[in-house]
């Protein structure tokens, strides 16, 4: 039975990915305008070589490579598999060009199909696939936030389509939660990322967090009220960066006749005033959480408070760091590299986004990024 | 009469660039893998958008604009023309898509042609149609160029073609040319640029220089016997260079196996002794030059003895800076641009090279790169 | 009492920064040869604008600033006090001289004295001047790193003298902690620094903790066996780092005809196989950790087990971000700026070094540093 | 007699750097705020080690080093004299000290005085001599301008002196040179350097040139008509260059309450209008120019011009790239490292400056700097 679910989630997940591409132009698979970005081939083919990989080469002896040449186009940062395109020449790559690299994912996913068709698979080979499902949802996620980065990078600024939207908020309530101890990290009996684990007790003081994430007219307030120009509001590298990088508004704002804009997957637009805020940087997070007297919440207080919270539009930046949980491990081998080696210097973000496939996210889940990245769907929640 | 010629060399003109494109992948026109290299992409629209400018707009009062947007996206540098893509974004940019670029241009050709079958037009607009004829040959020589360097950054290093191969070269002899009063510049009725102008005399001591440019076996001598590694040889700038950039051949060369191999036009390939050395910078000449006692000439001295060289494969540094010539100045407006706000920090090469558009050059042609460009079809022919 | 102690602390620690910087070269006091590093002439005019900005200008209506332009030049990061020298630039400042400096310090020094001379100060005036001393001392600490750094940048590495020497260590002994609850933070009370507060209590696993940090031999077997050439036992940030700056064993170390050496403030010395390792990054420290098979412990295990560690030699790393305890609140006005705006992308450290000033550091002093921070003296304490 | 005149010469010359250094603070002979500029210990350590390594060294079997570690400290750019300081870290070297620089230098000057009491010393050893002494006029000069880069980077601005003051200059007027052949370089019978060789003839075209150079008055009437905002005047790399380096007005410029103020080596003060402009880039001067539509002449314009000229406050920029003349050729060995190994993209100043040491200039002499240079007495005189 699990194997029957597995193999139905890889097929749609397959399929949704390329779903997600289908308004792209042939040319915008290819350009990477920002280090962060990855050119849209390239997620196309890194998920494939995924599976092939970790799977096929693995549990079919007589798999052949379906091209030699792909393992150091699509390895990512798995040292433990050898060597690698540099991540700030992807955009140099024309070739595989994008048919082929559809011809690639087509095969792999054809020979992945079989290969699940077969019976009594082992536990470990449906565990390798759950990985790489979760690992393509992971790339889908990226690769809405990519593609959102290449065309917004066009001068013309073309309209992606209409498939990512987001909703108006209502303002938000105070929830009080009482002081005490709370069991953190996944205690379920389904997939879970390494990272999340193991669940242990944490103790915490009381707190109210609102039930809203913040909404672009809030932050539009910070901004007229000179929220970019006071350091005290700021962490000093948070100050610092935001001045080397010349920030006034999120990513994407543009003010034009007193009006403010941005670039949408839908467009180039005005802003919608009750819309979550998206697209700032833990920084500006922080910065505006102080300006309002407020603060961040900790990833255990968002985890405590999760089941009373409005959410799922977008990632909440907390104020915790991306650290190991009591007892963690790395795992040996190429997957143990999967999330233990970004500890350090990253912050993590609670909830999903609109981006975030269905039923990857969960109470538990512990999303990280830099803490100056602002290029995907990233808001914050107010907690004091 | 001239009208006539012109019109067919414009239409000449417009076909050899798009079949210099044939053999591309739609993906090769989008990446800049190197701050030189522009996306073919580019050059297919800044040619165009060169005649759109300069002549449509300026002869046909009631031309309208084929998509406003396209100025910004394929002005180069003339200020003259208003704001522009950053030069180093050039590979950012997916959109317009290489099929409406290639609308683009069918429909300025046949604006262009059609203006062209008035009869009686005034000789200002044949001088500029020329001038735009002559832009564009250099961007063919350019997209050849960016081809190369786009296509051998892919790891799996494609063949282009067999459209541009090399001639394997005899033994050099030396010319001698006696002390004396030479005329330089361009003389003739034709066409020239404004940096070949006026033609003026110049006093030139007895030199010798080789009948023939320096062939790739000669090279690999000078880098057999520790070349690279001798700084007595190399200008000061130089040697920072090649240290800073790893330098320990020309340009796409690699050894493997104790042979010498290149990135060429047909693909990776073992290198010819007896073709004509090429992809070397400036200071590469000069440090080869100088280990084997001689020098480079200057452009005087080249295009005195031009007329006994055997020459047009590559283009050959020559030891003169790129400087305007007595009485050059230059004229108003966007044209103007054109030469003279780049003269300085560059060297002159002379010649042509297998890439050249037929009758492009001239005796009195000053082709100029900054002394560090590697990417080109340029070499050197040794003087004494 | 509390005025006649700190009156005391004052003096004593004013005497002891001096004593620092006697056996300096007038030279020495100038350069900056890492972003990291400040001139000692900095330190020396820093702390004393500290006194003078925040305690005599404010509690003594007359007094004149000894000099207006020092605010600039000795201003450290305070934006409440106004613009600064930018911090890539100190090394540029000749002026004003070492002899000035030291008149300025001696000018504040004896106001200070003077002012404390008086009787019935308000608390809030001793509560600063308690914040200036343990200020000085933090500072105190830097001044011993970044002598021995610009020391150590000279070609001819010249020795500071013996005042600040290692002790040879034992082997280490697992000390077993029980799993359980445990008040982390401040309970005293005495001086504490704002980031140590408030106390709250913390939930952990049972974990055994090394009774002595890492030494010399330890770290020796870890480089010899690979360590830096083996991305496995690496956080991905690290390794990046570890290749960039081309890191093939803790700073300062050299390996002369197989024997490894290091620039200590004593001299370019053989190393002490037994004396504590030091000049390490948070990354090296977690690489150790992990070819050990062992972990960093976090600062709240490091604070539960303290009372049973032998500490003292070398700041030691743990895997705690540094980030705010529950409760923490940025105070209003500039000393509020004082340690909560560093609260991002780094790690703590705990315990104390041979450089730190005595009595200034206890069981929940939290030192920081970004985790690729070497100059110090940092070291490690295994866990698992 | 030559070796009489070249000792009183020496020792002169030995005196005068040091005369040039008195007013400095100890300090002040530390720092590297910009990469061009060195520190005045390194000049005075430099200008030593020259002496030592190519006459007492060479000259005397038996001379044994003063300090084996100068070799390494005080090499600037002599690759056969193996290994040196980095040029962008010679800012980090306190050591030695200032008064073990001073000791130097008086060690060596008395060794050169005494060997310079022999009787017949070989004609070779005072052509070495003569070289040594002009290279430390040439670095007295860098001495000037590295001093005033130094000072004028504090933030106090203190004042060097008033040891070189500029004079009023009167209107110029313009000098017709007629068409014709010319001899240029160097044909007398004196010390030479070797890129003024060899003599040779150039065909000039007939031009004016104004018989003073640009005044301070002229530059601001550019300035205010919006000359660095107008990209027609700039070739295209000054263009680039001056909005990179935000490039308003010349170095050490500042608009004060509508009245133009520069640091000086007399202090921060008022622009004196009628005072030679200096601190200009080529790109400034030739932007200058063009907006004058003029231009600026050929050093071998300049040279045929001479005679006829007032000249001698600042070294005046010419259009000619620095270049080797016919018959030019590295002389064999480290001193012919001297000058030749810079013949690539710098420009040529012809005349000389307030800050030239006397008799060291002449007609032939040819100054060269990178086109962006600005900290040196860098003018213009209008030609056309």
């Amino acid at each position: 039975m699990r194997q029957k679910y597995l193999h139905k989630h890889f097929l749609r997940t397959r399929v949704r990915t390329e779903a997600i591409c289908a308004p792209l132009e042939r040319e915008d698979y290819v350009p990477q305008p920002l280090l962060d970005v990855s050119p849209p081939k390239w997620h196309l083919g890194h998920t494939t070589w995924f599976f092939e990989t970790f799977l096929l080469s693995v549990y079919d002896k007589h798999y052949p490579a379906f091209n030699p040449e792909y393992a150091f186009l699509f390895n990512s940062y798995y040292n433990h598999e050898g060597e690698r395109v540099p991540r700030d020449k992807r955009g140099f790559l024309s070739r595989p060009t994008v048919p082929e690299v559809f011809a690639y994912r087509k095969a792999i996913t054809a020979a992945v199909d079989l290969l699940l068709k077969q019976k009594d698979l082992p536990e470990q080979l449906l565990d390798t696939l759950e990985i790489g499902i979760q690992h393509e949802e992971q790339h889908q996620e990226l690769l809405v936030y990519d593609i959102q980065y290449i065309l917004g990078s066009q001068p013309t600024k073309p309209a992606y389509g209409t498939g990512f939207s987001f909703q108006a908020l209502p303002e938000p309530e105070w929830i009080a939660i009482p002081e005490g101890r709370y069991t953190v990290g996944y205690q379920g009996q389904g997939f879970c990322f390494d990272n999340e684990k193991r669940a242990h007790d944490v103790y915490l003081l009381d707190f109210e967090i609102a039930s809203e994430v913040v909404r672009n007219r809030d932050y539009i307030e910070f901004i007229e009220e000179g929220g970019y120009e006071n350091f005290r509001y700021w962490l000093a590298e948070g100050w610092d960066l935001a001045k080397a990088e010349h920030w006034k508004a999120p990513l994407y704002w543009e003010k034009r006749n007193g009006d403010w804009y941005s670039y949408q997957l839908s467009g180039f637009q005005k802003i919608h005033p009750d819309e979550p805020l998206r697209h700032i940087s833990f920084f500006e997070a922080q910065a505006f959480a102080s300006w309002k007297g407020c603060r961040l919440p900790t990833e255990f207080e968002w985890e405590a408070a999760a089941a009373q919270l409005q959410k799922g539009q977008v990632w909440e930046w907390t104020n915790s760091a991306y650290l190991p949980y009591p007892g963690f491990s790395i795992a040996p081998g190429a997957l143990g590299e999967y999330n233990g080696k970004f500890m350090s210097n990253q912050h993590v973000l609670r909830g999903s986004s609109i981006a975030t496939a269905a039923g990857h996210s969960r109470r538990s889940y512990r999303n990280f990024f830099p803490t100056g990245s602002r290029w995907l769907f990233s808001g914050l929640r107010l907690t004091r």
